[in-house]
C-alpha cells in the first residue's frame, strides 16, 4: 500500500508563541492543537495552514534535548517530514529488509498520540523523514 | 481567503535520478511531472507520496545556480515549503502592508507552470517559503 500523503512538515522554533503568532500574520494558519512534552522538553503546536497537511512547529523548554541540540547547532528551520501510512508495523518490516537505515526499528508514541517511527537521514538524502500512524479513532479523518 | 495547504516541499538533491529511485523505494513515490529548465541551471521531479502535497526533487546542472550553491553550502536536504494560494497578487500585497521581508515583490513563472514568490525566511523564523498559484488551467485539480 501506497503512503497516504504528507501528515505533517516538522519545523523547530526559537519561541513557540512568537512563531504562532508569525503562521497567523503569514497564512492565516489556525491551531489545530497544542501540546507541552515536559520529560521529552519540547512544546509544539500542530497548525492548519488550508489543506491536509499540517504545519507542526516544535520549539524546546530545554537545552539539552533534541530540539534544543538542533536549534543550537543549526537555529530555527524545517526538521523533518512526516509521511502518514496505514500500518507503519508493515512499513518498517518493509523498509529494514530494503537495507534502509531506521533510526526506529519499532513504533513510539510520538506527539498527539500518533505512533512514530524515523529514518535515519543518511537513507533519505540527508532529509530526515519520520513515518506516522494514526490513532484508531482518527483514522479516516485525514489524508 | 486562506491559502489552499501545502502545494509541495522544496528538496535540493545531489543526482536527481538517484533520489528519485530512493523515493520509489522508501514511498512507493511516482514521478507525476520531470522538467529541465537549462536556464536556470536545474532539473527537477515532483512526486506523490499518496496525498495532495508533493515531494519536489530539484538537482543543480551547474555549480554556480541557487541550487548548486545551497547544495554545496549545506548538502541535500529540505530547501523550501510552497504555500497554494489562489491570488497571489493579492497575497503579496497584504503581506508587504504588513511589513513581510519578501524575495519577489512580484510573481514569475516557476516549475511546472506554477506562479511564484518567495518569503524571505527572515521574515518566517528560517524557513524558506514559496507562495504558489496554479495555471488557470489547474485551478481545481489540487488542494
Amino acid at each position: 500500500v501506497p503512503p497516504q500523503g504528507v501528515h505533517h512538515i516538522g519545523i523547530a522554533v526559537a519561541d513557540l508563541d512568537e512563531a504562532v503568532e508569525t503562521y497567523r500574520k503569514l497564512f492565516q494558519a489556525e491551531v489545530d492543537h497544542e501540546t507541552t512534552i515536559a520529560d521529552q522538553g519540547i512544546r509544539a503546536a500542530a497548525l492548519q495552514v488550508g489543506g491536509e497537511t499540517l504545519v507542526e512547529l516544535v520549539a524546546a523548554t530545554e537545552a539539552d534535548t533534541p530540539v534544543g541540540r538542533f536549534l543550537a547547532k543549526r537555529g530555527p528551520g524545517m526538521h523533518h517530514i512526516a509521511i502518514e501510512v496505514a500500518d507503519i508495523r508493515a512499513e518498517l518490516t518493509r523498509l529494514a529488509a530494503a537495507g534502509v537505515n531506521l533510526i526506529d526499528t519499532e513504533p513510539r508514541t510520538g506527539l498527539f498520540g500518533l505512533q512514530v517511527a524515523f529514518i535515519h537521514p543518511e537513507s533519505s538524502h540527508g532529509v530526515l523523514y519520520e513515518l506516522v500512524q494514526l490513532p484508531d479513532d482518527d483514522r479516516g479523518t485525514h489524508g
